[in-house]
């Protein structure tokens, strides 16, 4: 998109709402929700492992692995490598913090795969893998045709820009979902943490408009034939 | 953006997901949930106009709205008017749908403002009113300057895009947020009606994202200086 504004300015105020957002959580799942633990009897500490990961791992890392490429002041190839770098931590975060949504619900004996969020989840993260594995495939090893890397860059841009965005709401999708079924056990609505989860919420929303923003902003010049920046 | 297909195959879509949309949010209102109603001693019945309006005609008449500019042959300026009072229709109905909700709130004694859903759906409802504002006093009447619109114009999208991915979004949060009310009150989790307004959601996502990609697909030629096909 012809936005005639630099990237880069926007990646700055990126960064400072992922550090926002990665405190938020972990305040919330530490201090409000009584910590992370992999094996406990209090399953409650199973399940806070899966917001952490949600939205630290998977849409924190993958909004900067978006960003990294059109905002590092790099070589190209050194910048696919980041990019894919990050992008494959993103998505083996994400994995492991979907297991651990799958762990409680399975140790609690709470069905699993009934909400929006579960199923938008499942869809999310397969949608993910295939992207970064085309992405892998034809922008770095083995390597497509020029042909096929051409056509393939704005569809790989939109596509990603597409499962990112639904990953963004379904972030928010699964906070309005734990909160409400805490607030149905009583936890005040307009009390601290309600508050401290929206918000949680709110900023997740934000630094995924900035994200996007960057994607359409403008790049630093273009080295080669294919970039970003000719989009 | 430059992708390389023509936006009207996607518009043809976008009016099958339109429909099947609108035929699962009437139904689930309906049949399942017992009908709409102004006013009414069962509370539940003026519930239900919340989401026939806010699906309906917020995000389905504001998705006709913004894919009308970029789809339908005619002049310039007669697309503006179809596009700027579909818009216009859906403020109107989006407001008259959020209203719908506090009255049954009111009525009913339940709080109000305190869900991540109610706070996104005031600032979008807002954000969407001071977009129609300023897309119709600088493209429509009495019209900015020439550089004012050709340097408003690709804000006008990404703003417009930004509030109606937010919107789309929302509406998920709220079909999420009532059917766990729903499901907290004895709804069966994998019964029909709970996955007739996970379809309903799953259809929505589906309409915004073809929304999209019109947008973002090539329009006819434009006839003059600035329009949406140039960017």
């Amino acid at each position: 998109m012809a936005l005639e504004v630099k990237a880069l300015p926007f990646t700055f105020v990126a960064h400072a709402l992922a550090i926002a957002g990665a405190i938020l959580v972990l305040v919330w799942c530490i201090h409000f929700r009584g910590g992370l633990a992999w094996e406990a009897s209090n399953k409650n500490l199973i399940f806070n492992i899966h917001p952490v990961l949600m939205l630290i791992g998977f849409i924190i890392i993958g909004g900067e692995a978006i960003m990294s490429y059109k905002s590092l002041p790099l070589k190209k190839q050194e910048k696919k490598l980041v990019h894919l770098v990050l992008h494959a931590v993103a998505l083996i975060l994400g994995i492991i913090g979907i297991y651990t949504a799958f762990k409680y619900h399975n140790e609690s004996g709470i069905a699993n795969l009934y909400s929006l969020h579960s199923w938008l989840g499942i869809v999310i993260i397969v949608l993910y893998g295939i992207q970064w594995i085309y992405g892998f495939l034809v922008f770095f090893f083995p390597g497509g045709s020029t042909t096929v890397r051409s056509e393939s860059l704005p569809w790989h841009v939109v596509f990603g820009v597409f499962v990112y965005i639904l990953a963004v709401a379904n972030a928010a999708l699964g906070l309005l979902e734990k909160l409400t079924f805490l607030e149905n056990s009583g936890l005040a609505k307009y009390g601290s943490e309600a508050l401290l989860v929206n918000f949680t919420a709110v900023v997740a929303i934000l630094y995924g408009a900035f994200v996007m923003l960057t994607v359409i902003g403008q790049g630093p010049p273009a080295e080669d034939d294919y970039s970003y920046t000719a989009i």
